[in-house]
């Protein structure tokens, strides 16, 4: 195991990805979840994404969830869009952080919003000079990044290409995201690696799932090449993609219950988290998926 | 991260300590399970327990279901024993591997055997020459290694010294047991080093819970020190790793599911190991804790 970063910038996506991703649960909800996540001292929120309300009503009340909630000084909030009217809705609504999605996989991101990775990176290109026009950060997420539940394997090379065309469209960041969970700690060296050689200097961020049990390992492997920021998901919202217990986000108290006993820094109180993480267990109203809410942190004894 | 081994063994616990953390099953279903097992590829299974039926009465039927069960010409059977009555049974059984457990933490040994563990140190020193006598092979099994419900951190240092006095007394192998899954990537780094420094040559195998997620990373930080043998529960048997007392084994198919991918080979049929993994949750009738059983292995696509 080499030398690990002493601390790490955890972005939550509960609020958003995690949400989005459940039943609609009422807008007081959403505003209490993000106010105490605002309140765990995380560094990055994901609060909300600009969407179509038809094509996802769990998002239809974005204006009033941030509208409604409090800005805590020292948190970093973001929002998802996925056109140009979405990034508009964000910047009106006062986001300097926006982040847009492309699937590496041509299948994947054809099913999603029925145009190839071609065509959606040629309109991110539009999208980030917008942002930008408006003062505004724009981040590139880059969907199934280590595996396509349709293709299979993603080749490093492929996901390294779409850095360097979104980098020079002038991304300011970009994310990697193991959308069904198909990660493992070798294919995490190879497109950290991949991606390192060619744009050292783009920030970058993994999200991983925890699908099939990778997530911790996965982590710990790009912790070991130096990766300091990461997003996770309070309790693991973000649903059952296959079937009951079958997690889909990795759970930001997991992800913070490791790294502690580690000695890496987050800078978020555990125990106030996993109140949230019960908190957003009551809210959706199911079981999450997260050890550490279960069975609490190791250092709980009985 | 470091290089990976090219091949590890696994020890497949499901049968003994999967199942008797379960409510009891049928002996026709204990046979059939091994069966099973035995025609995976899996090079090693932790076969049966020989305790007191009252204390632990799923494995009451053990004679009956070894002698049950089809011997595979290429797979090493062990089984468990908590005292000499149990080794001897063992040793009628035909096993010629056998294990005995004490725990790290005197405070954990003292709840599961009413002694302290330097009292069961003193005993399993008669175990050994008893094993050995008859021509057995001894694991010694450190439970609580990597941490205690009761009493927190366990000094690696203790559990190093726990090993010095094994081996002295003749012990073929050690085991580290996470018995309540505490351990993060450092402490097995730290354990493992400890260990090493003192006993560089005693095999040594660690036996990981995923009670708090950490089971695949901690996984990882062992074989980038080059430990090469691990204990894993088929469908992850062994009680919900969210109630109290129980196990929360990492499920064999996990583990399995990494490796490969990572290239690291074990022998075993991933396919037909999860078939096996969907038997042992129809036997026990209750979802098992395995994500690979769940979503199937990231070759399988949609």
């Amino acid at each position: 195991m080499g030398e690990l970063p002493a601390k790490v910038s955890i972005r939550e996506v509960g609020p958003r990805d995690g949400l989005q991703n459940e039943d609609p649960v009422p807008t007081g909800a959403k505003i209490r979840l993000l106010d105490a996540l605002s309140g765990t001292g995380v560094g990055r929120i994901e609060a909300v994404s600009f969407v179509h309300p038809k094509a996802i009503p769990q998002m239809a009340d974005a204006d009033e969830v941030w509208s409604g909630a409090t800005q805590v000084d020292g948190v970093r909030y973001s929002a998802l869009v996925p056109n140009s009217r979405g990034a508009q809705r964000a910047l009106a609504a006062g986001f300097t952080e926006v982040e847009v999605v492309v699937s590496a996989s041509d299948t994947h991101n054809r099913r999603n919003v029925n145009r190839s990775t071609a065509e959606s990176l040629d309109d991110i290109a539009g999208l980030i000079a917008l942002l930008h026009d408006a003062g505004a950060t724009a981040e590139v997420i880059v969907a199934t990044s280590f595996g396509c539940p349709y293709e299979g394997d993603v080749d490093p090379a492929r996901v390294a290409g779409i850095v360097d065309r979104v980098v020079a469209d002038g991304a300011d960041r970009v994310a990697f995201g193991d959308t069904t969970g198909m990660g493992t700690p070798r294919r995490v060296r190879e497109l950290v690696t991949a991606v390192r050689d060619r744009q050292p200097d783009v920030p970058m961020l993994l999200h991983f799932h925890n699908t099939r049990g990778t997530a911790l390992a996965n982590l710990l492997a790009a912790l070991e090449l130096g990766v300091t920021e990461f997003d996770a998901s309070v309790g693991g919202l973000g649903g059952c993609p296959y079937a009951p217990g079958a997690s889909g986000n990795v759970a930001t108290e997991e992800v913070v219950h490791m790294l502690h006993d580690m000695g890496v820094d987050t800078g978020i109180d555990l125990d106030r988290l996993i109140e949230v993480a019960a908190y957003a267990e009551e809210i959706v109203g199911r079981q999450l998926p997260s050890g550490v809410l279960r069975a609490g942190p190791r250092t709980r004894l009985g």
